[in-house]
């Protein structure tokens, strides 16, 4: 359905259910996308699955649609969870949206000894994801938890999921464990401090690795290495 | 000498050479990191290496250093080439940053049928490079072409190169080819038309690749590939 507009809904979703636009999807159905009742959309909610959907009524105030049939069933979309310090608002948005394009399943910001940031609005963060989730044709959002201490984060991350933690200057390369699903955690700008270090160093599933010789911002390791956690592994020959 | 304020500069170096600041540099030393006469900061111009230098004078509206001892030599920094179809501004400005982190060697932005976006300022973009270059400690700055055509850019292509054409929902997955540098291709948001895809289809070199099953961004797929190229190859046994 490339090309088709793609809509998050959070109502339950079946042939035959009405679901009502709010404001914000009215408008961009109607003024931006110029949509007008009787055209097709496509509804996801992240539980029931894809579905094809009819404009019943669209104004500026809201709408309603007419839900047809299953384009796809809902299927689980494990991925990489990416821990991420807090930085600046502007980069924080952009992680988020490449994040959830790069098929992040979770992504958990904690507070680092040097953050310099402040998470930004929640809603705007979910607003953020839900949209990128619509265009990379995603079938679930990805989780955002809301911001832990980087000791609280550690305490809580599953035993057996690996915690590849970028950190600069390192030997080992980032390699994707194969076919296991893992987890990326990307420090603050200027880089862990002893304190966090040595708490990295104790929890038994973390990898400290390294991204490359360059020293990259916050925001590119976290792209960078979701790309490698998210590819298929293995060498061309070319 | 992470932490120092690094700086490049387009004149020669050696010891005992004295650089003049230019005003965009000098406003950056004196009023935004707040340096002043006496304090170090590092040198590269992407030829002679890096050195260490010591600010002599700064103003508001120029200053002198004085070049000391070399740090590093310099180095070729050989990378993956990067063509990406004309974007809007901001993506296009994004993307010369992050593949500057990400180690390319070359900028190629070319005009794809589906263009919707026009090359910003190419003094802009030589800017953005500039900079990404001396935080992430490059030793030199990527090239920047000007805007060619598909067919201009594929028939200058060096043949020895492999050139990776990120084509949604194609089977092969971008997978580095082993010990050789290679090129990434990055259509419009659009994707790529008949006519386009009979070009990249009649080039030897090119090879349709896939960055996974969700539709990415053109900035977001330029990067992912530069990642997977950049990096090294293998598997992880975790």
């Amino acid at each position: 359905m490339r090309g088709s507009i793609r809509l998050f809904v959070s109502v339950p979703l079946a042939p035959g259910e009405a679901p009502l636009l709010d404001s914000a999807q009215a408008h961009y159905l109607g003024a931006v996308m110029r949509r007008r009742t009787g055209d097709e959309v496509v509804l996801f909610n992240g539980s029931d699955g894809e579905f094809l959907a009819r404009i019943d009524a669209v104004s500026a105030r809201g709408g309603r649609l007419a839900v047809g049939r299953q384009l796809r069933p809902q299927s689980a979309e494990p991925g990489p969870w990416l821990a991420f310090a807090l930085i600046k608002r502007a980069a924080a948005e952009f992680l988020v949206q490449k994040a959830t394009e790069l098929g992040a399943e979770r992504l958990l910001p904690f507070r680092a000894d040097r953050s310099v940031g402040v998470l930004p609005n929640p809603m705007r963060l979910a607003a953020i994801a839900t949209e990128a989730a619509e265009q990379s044709e995603r079938m679930t959002r990805p989780e955002i938890a809301p911001p832990a201490a980087l000791a609280d984060l550690l305490a809580a991350w599953p035993a057996d999921r690996p915690l590849f933690a970028a950190i600069e200057r390192r030997a080992a390369p980032l390699l994707r464990p194969c076919g296991r699903q893992a987890g990326l955690l990307v420090g603050p700008e200027g880089g862990f401090t002893d304190r966090e270090l040595d708490l990295l160093a104790r929890s038994p599933f973390v990898r400290a690795v390294s991204l490359g010789p360059r020293i990259l911002r916050a925001e590119t390791a976290a792209i960078a290495g979701l790309a490698l956690l998210a590819a298929p592994s293995g060498e061309a020959a070319v």
